[in-house]
């Protein structure tokens, strides 16, 4: 294997098909529809090492490794999950599955709709993170993995993590939510419904059906992502990085680009509509407004979490002002007051909201750490 | 007069036309210009009592009042300026200023250029804050006062009064500088990029001469005002004026109205979108991104505050993210270090930003307190 030490080296996608129509939360349900996912490390013998990585707004099953023909196409979380790491995939069977309504394989609103023939657009049904963990409990369903070693999570990753605990008590002996919330906040909901305003009113989205048109409402997400990159980024570490510093060594008197952060700014958002779906977009960020399991227990967080049966990591870092460490420990005041066994931990990083994606020795110990206790249970 | 009590009453926004070109930062100058201004109370004899006052980015010389044939198109600061109120209008003379840029009457980016007979459009000059105040002291010189008892501002119009205080020393006894800073941070400049970038990739900007093609940038406007008013409140006042509260009692499944955060957000956009030039939007956050007293002094806040005179009054608000209590902090230690007189209150206000715009007894008695002593000083 060519794989560099610590890599979890090539890795393949593969699509999972599922024919029997999923019920989603809104009424609605998709007929057929696809998963792609991606597996590292091996499944053993009584299936109990299995990890299951929830993904975020934007990224993919590509979790870690890499391809055959893209050698830097590194996945998302290969810092976190390779063999040695601290989700070791000598140890651990890590699946990675790119969620229902994503742009990267797995049925989405770019595919056909087989009701018209055409493609989904904005008609494709508003998903949930609940609808979202019960297309993963299929997929675990057909590995055979009755019961994961632990569901994972960073973000609206950790949203999945959480509604697992919910949805499935018995098929997870850990849950790890990082950098999350039981539920967003009203300004949490307020720059994602600007950013859907951006693409929603760029003319280039034609109501979603874009695709027909042979343009792309790049306007519209790349303001969209931008808003979103401001809030994933904190205060400080913008200063840091960026401060007031000039890209000409002094102020040009027009709308170009004065500061390196601008530059940096709309190159990201340039990047971003290159390649990400603008109905994913909206679909994604409703799942982020619209997950609160508190709400059908009159805000109860407390009995929402009644009756989850699994161990449970949180953290959180001091700089993430999008999800705060409040949020993370009101999470895990209303576990305790259930009194289920969790491990918390609040860690001072400069990087923000981020700060889960990014090398951070005390943070990926920490995980190291849990999962070397998980690793214990079954070795 | 048929003024409320406290109200000072009905007002006449006056036109005042500059011949003599200003010579502005940029290198550029503007020929002739209009600047519309209204004043409230009385000039004494021997010219003391003035009190200029700075507007913020949407606002105007429409400082308090109301207009004869517009009884409920109220004055701004209408809470603060009056008979008997903060800055009493008994006893003060007090003269609000349309910035040159501005779309409310002065010459801005709508008017013609007289050098190609057309609106200037995204041609108008990139104006500063030491520009504005530039083109004020000129206002000042044709009322003959050479010295205002007060200068004062919130948020940009503090930026404002903190340059007054820097360009002309003796002009001013008392620089009043609420809910400010002396630069932007990056996450600052940040947000107003992204809101000049929804403007400035809106079809209907068309390089800011949409004048010419009978449209107006609404989208662009609405997204730069909705990503504005989310960095105006704060996180707890949202949570608390709309929390997760729903329009219509469930989850809508789809793009519209779920939230009510997301209706109150996008019709502050949809007015907003109607009354403000997209070009002055540009032009002002401009100011705000450029203001930077320290950077010819290697960003020495104290050096550039050592030859200013006047005593100062600084006020910031504990939930204003936007620009927090510690830039105001930035600002008072640079004068202390200059054994300049600072009087420094930071207030514990839920509101955000926007604090410095309401109602709170302690913001407004202080203001009343401090403007109390000033008029001690002429009476």
């Amino acid at each position: 294997m060519s794989s560099s030490p610590g890599s979890a080296g090539v890795v393949t996608p593969q699509a999972y098909h599922f024919e029997q129509p999923l019920a989603l939360q809104s009424g609605a349900s998709i007929a057929g529809y696809t998963l792609m996912l991606e597996t590292y490390g091996s499944l053993n013998a009584d299936k109990s090492n299995a990890v299951l990585i929830c993904h975020a707004l934007n990224a993919s099953h590509h979790v870690a490794g890499y391809y055959a023909d893209q050698p830097k196409n590194i996945g998302w979380w290969d810092n976190m999950v390779g063999p040695g790491k601290a989700v070791d995939t000598d140890r651990f069977f890590v699946i990675g599955i790119n969620n229902l309504g994503s742009c990267f394989g797995s049925t989405g609103p770019m595919h056909t709709n087989p009701a018209t023939g055409k493609p989904y657009g904005a008609e494709f049904p508003v998903v949930t993170v609940e609808d979202w963990v019960q297309a993963q409990a299929r997929v675990a369903d057909r590995l055979g993995i009755t019961q994961f070693a632990a569901v994972m999570g960073g973000s609206l990753g950790g949203m999945q993590a959480l509604a697992w605990s919910m949805l499935f008590p018995e098929r997870l002996r850990h849950c790890v939510v990082i950098a999350s919330t039981a539920r967003l906040s009203a300004q949490n909901i307020a720059f994602n419904d600007v950013a859907r305003q951006a693409i929603l009113t760029d003319p280039d989205f034609h109501g979603g059906d874009f695709y027909a048109h042979g343009v792309l409402p790049r306007n519209g997400l790349r303001v969209a992502r931008m808003i979103g990159h401001i809030t994933y980024l904190s205060d400080d570490d913008m200063a840091e990085k960026f401060g007031r510093d000039l890209r000409n060594g002094d102020y040009q008197f027009g709308y170009g680009v004065d500061f390196e952060i601008e530059s940096y700014l709309r190159y990201q958002g340039d990047k971003f509509s290159d390649y990400f779906d603008a109905n994913t977009y909206l679909l994604i960020t409703k799942a982020l407004d619209y997950f609160d399991p508190a709400r059908q227990f009159g805000g109860d967080l407390s009995r929402a979490l009644a009756h989850t049966k699994a161990k449970f990591l949180l953290a959180s870092f001091t700089t993430d002002w999008r999800f705060s460490p409040e949020r993370s420990r009101e999470i895990v005041r209303a576990l305790l007051s259930n009194k289920r066994t969790v491990s918390y931990a609040e860690i001072d990083a400069p990087h923000g909201h981020d700060a889960f994606l990014l090398d951070d020795a005390r943070y990926l110990n920490l995980v190291a750490a849990y999962f070397n206790n998980i690793a214990r249970e079954f070795a």
